[in-house]
Formats: structure tokens, sequence, C-alpha cells
């Protein structure tokens, strides 16, 4: 998607440890005409997925995918991120390893609301090592849902996480590709 | 808003400890038409109030922030929450203290995405005590940012927090607003 290429490119910053700062557009300070046209986007991209609901995870992708579930018409769940892992046979939790904080987490859904007649389209803003949608998909998984695609705002192609699960067979639609950012430039996938 | 008390009556739960579980349609598996309909009511309310920039907290507020500043065509802030308090002059933060998990933590912006030209509307899915309600608009102030009104999806008139700050002078509308709840009943405001 040529303008979140030209968002990043004009708004973007790169800081130490691979860390894109975005915040000015997606996923601090929203630009809302903006999110429209990524939801419109999406929901163009995998309007033959048969898609029945969107699940992404606490906090910075819920503003995406509120926008997806809208335009797409499905509701939305969202996974709840949890220090602790309380299982107690009304949830599904899986573990999740955050490299940026360098710790574990878990995320957590009510196995009343992913159900294995759920066709799945996970969302977030980000796709770099895969954690955390390794975590939704382990979720699915519990709750016999199929995940039918994934939808990602900006994608760090450079990890080779992306790549890895696309060879898998996953559906990965990113808006922005990026294969290598310094301070001084980001080059995308053409 | 009559679909809100009608959904909360359908689907709302009430807990022990004054607790109202909606996380069927507002704040975990989300009824995006509904959540669409809710942004058009809000938009409706707030039409004449001249709002820039939509504020909210991490991250129930989410989604609904997002459909209305999407509805209204203005950006939309989420504060984040944070467990200790990193004030590093780029960033607006203030304390909060949170009666359902009996702890504090600190709400806080950063300082380039808040300012003095704002005219915001706060929008939260639960008004209960005001507490998240004061930490938002203690972040306003310090940016010297206008707070021209309040959106909030269920109100629990009880706590009496709601029309307090309405004496005050601020415009608060919430789509529900409970006067008494228990396991058997809940009466709303007329």
């Amino acid at each position: 998607m040529k303008q979140m290429e030209e968002k990043i490119l004009r708004e973007g910053q790169v800081l130490p440890g691979d860390i894109l700062k975005v915040g000015s557009f997606l996923n601090q300070n929203i630009d809302t005409e903006f999110l429209g046209q990524m939801a419109q986007e999406f929901s163009r991209l995998f309007a033959d997925s048969g898609v029945t609901k969107v699940l992404t995870i606490e906090a910075s992708g819920i503003a995406i995918a509120a926008a997806v579930g809208m335009e797409m018409g499905v509701p939305v769940l969202f996974a709840k991120k949890h220090r602790t892992s309380n299982v107690d046979g009304n949830t599904y939790s899986a573990k999740v390893h955050s490299f940026t904080h360098n710790e574990d987490y878990n995320v957590v859904v009510s196995s009343s609301y992913l159900t294995k007649d759920d066709h799945v389209l996970l969302v977030d803003d980000f796709l770099a090592n895969g954690q955390a949608l390794h975590g939704l998909m382990d979720l699915c998984d519990q709750a016999g849902a199929e995940v039918v695609g994934v939808a990602i705002a900006i994608e760090k192609c450079f990890t080779g996480a992306g790549d890895k699960l696309r060879e898998q067979g996953l559906h990965i639609e990113s808006l922005a590709m990026i294969e290598s950012m310094t301070d001084s430039e980001i080059v995308f996938r053409s």
C-alpha cells in the first residue's frame, strides 16, 4: 500500500534496536482517515476468505482491528495480556515472549467468544519475530477455529518470520514490507 | 440510547462487586455494527463541540474511540498505562487509582500528540468512580488542552461521580445510565 510506505518515510523514526516509531499516525496518535483507508484495503485483500471474526491482541492492534471489523461487518475479539497464567476452563491462554521487554506474558481469550465455527482474520500493527502471532494462532488452535488470514500494517521482513509463516501456507498481507532500515534509509520490498 | 440499554439487559451480567460484564458486545468481543451506531450517536451528541481530538485510555476504550474518531473525522490519541512513572519531559503523566485491581498506575501520553490547541473529547467504555477520567483530564490540563466533552458507553450513576463532574460544568453523555443493578434487575435513569 503506497500510502503506508509514504507515511512511514514521512513520519516514521528508526530507533536503536530495530524499532520503528510510528506513533504519530498508527499506534498512539491515530490518523483516522488513514485508518479507514487501511481497513478498506484489508477488506479488499481478504474479501474472498470467508472471515467471520477478527482477532487481535491488546493494545496497539485494537484500533486497526476495530476498523477492519466494521469495514468487513464481522465482530472483533481482542486477546488480553496477562502477566500470570489464569487458565480456568473458561479461557484459552497462550504464552508469548516479548523481545522488546524481554519477558513472557500470556494472551487470553474467553472460550465463549472463539469457537470451532470461526474463520479468523488475525490483525496486528507489526509483524516482527512473529511471537504475538504464534500466540494468537495457538488460541485459535485451542478453540478449533480456522485462521484464514493475517492482516499486518507493517512487516519487518528482515526477521524472516513472516516469510517462514507464508511458506507454511498462511495468507499474510502486510501494507508495508520493510527489507531493511537504518536511521538514514528505509528499504521496502518491491 | 435505547439499543445500549437493550443490549445490557439482554447480554450483560452483573457480578459481585458492582461489576457489569458486557464483554460479549462491548469490550472484549465487539459487535462492530453496534459500535458503528454508538459512534454515530456520539458524533451527533458532540457535533457542536468543536472536537479536534479524541482521547482514551488503553485498552477497552480504544475500539470505541477509534470508531468515534473515524465518524467525526478527527485523530484518536490513547494514553498508555504504566506501572511506573517515567516522566522524561517528552510525556505527560498522571496517577490513577484502580478500585478494581486496588492498585495505582500511571497514564501517559507524548507531549507531541496533545497540545494547547486541542479541543478534546474524552472517550471510555465505563464511567464508575471517575478515576480514569480524572487522569485523562489531568493530562489535558498539563498540555493546556481544553476538554470539550466526555463520551461514555455505560455510566454507573449510583457512584455519583458522573453527576459531580456534570455539576462542575463538564459535558458528559452516557449511552446507558445505570441507577442501580443487582443480578436480577438493572434500573436505568429515565
